[in-house]
């Protein structure tokens, strides 16, 4: 019983993984779909979210059966209910990198980025999509101090993202205000891509451990 | 043992029905500050948000208690789970009031809307706090269809969002570029405080009839 149960956890824990490598793919193609107007890319980003809304439900179903059936205990039914928790937040990464490719899509065939922020949208993706990548990892073999390298990798995105704001904002902006409301929105959808990527991280520690790992000063 | 589970289930409902509570003042009077350029109003919801947090965790707290000790099954366990699920979105709920209170402290002693939004942001206000306000009643009491008319509420509220997107973004938009980006930003924070509200009823009406609701065309 207990063996099977320890099975049926590290394949949910590689279901999560699989999970996290999907949302990194997700946010790739939704930054090169940003920054090269690419209409298929964004298609691409916007059909494969539903494969992973189907696997956060596909998550959930697994964790209530492995509840049903074997009533786990104190660890072992922290790690189950954090699967529940992780991949709810994995799922709204998906969702975020579709709000991006989405905004290139809106203004297609024009460039949803002016070319001064071109290199700051792609250091966003790349991080971003990076932090989906490190989760794969912890999740696969989680290890103390993690949750804080992720949390500082985010204040990286949090520096960008205001580089953004103050661009957009300056009174020499020259691109108008849709691209300025526009531009505002998609860069949150980074911030907040990293954002769910560090509480994965947090809970995972946290499941590990035991601990919950202190937040940032 | 049964009925001791079942006045726990009642108890957490209760519970969960508290914090929408909480959600739908938090946005109120967020609405209040943004709408009044009231700092008072505005620290009062950010001081007020670590509550919500709090009841959040306890909410997991109480959920992974049940299940350690009373291996619930079938529907039970449904409920329980959802509970952690609903804690989770309503939490995120009074997020998003304080990211308003936020805006508005942030422009103080400035008004962060502008004379001609100010209904259409008054409007938000009032619908959302009501769709948490539904909440309370749809989870100590839930009854099929209640998710189709908190699905149609929200449809005036992306109405709302839509409606205030195309004003910031219009040729004759008088008040430049930061005002038009924080309210880009404000608008959405009305529309994804109504789309967790929807979750929330969604799961509801999920426990209660088994049948996952249909979404609107």
């Amino acid at each position: 019983m207990r063996e099977t149960f320890h099975c049926e956890l590290n394949e949910l824990r590689a279901f999560l993984g699989a999970m996290c490598t999907r949302a990194a793919t997700a946010m790739r193609h939704a930054t090169e779909a940003l920054l090269g107007a690419d209409l298929v890319r964004a298609e691409q980003v916007l059909s494969a979210d539903a494969e992973l809304d189907q696997a956060r439900d596909e998550c959930e179903e697994r964790a209530r059966q492995m509840l049903a059936l074997q009533a786990p205990k104190a660890s072992d039914l922290r790690l189950v209910l954090s699967a529940v928790y992780c991949a709810d937040r994995i799922e709204r990464m998906g969702d975020l990198a579709e709000h991006i490719a989405s905004a290139a899509r809106r203004v297609h065939p024009a460039h949803a980025v002016p070319p001064e922020l071109r290199d700051t949208f792609a250091e966003l993706g790349k991080i971003t999509a990076g932090m989906a990548d490190e989760l794969v990892v912890l999740i696969t073999a989680p290890r103390p101090g993690s949750y804080r390298e992720l949390d500082e990798t985010d204040h990286l995105v949090d520096d960008l993202h205001a580089e953004v704001l103050r661009e957009i904002t300056s009174d020499s902006w020259p691109h108008g205000v849709p691209t300025a409301t526009s531009l505002a929105l998609v860069t949150r959808f980074y911030e907040r891509f990293a954002d769910q990527a560090v509480s994965v991280a947090k809970r995972v520690e946290f499941v590990s451990t035991g601990v919950t790992p202190a937040h940032r000063p």
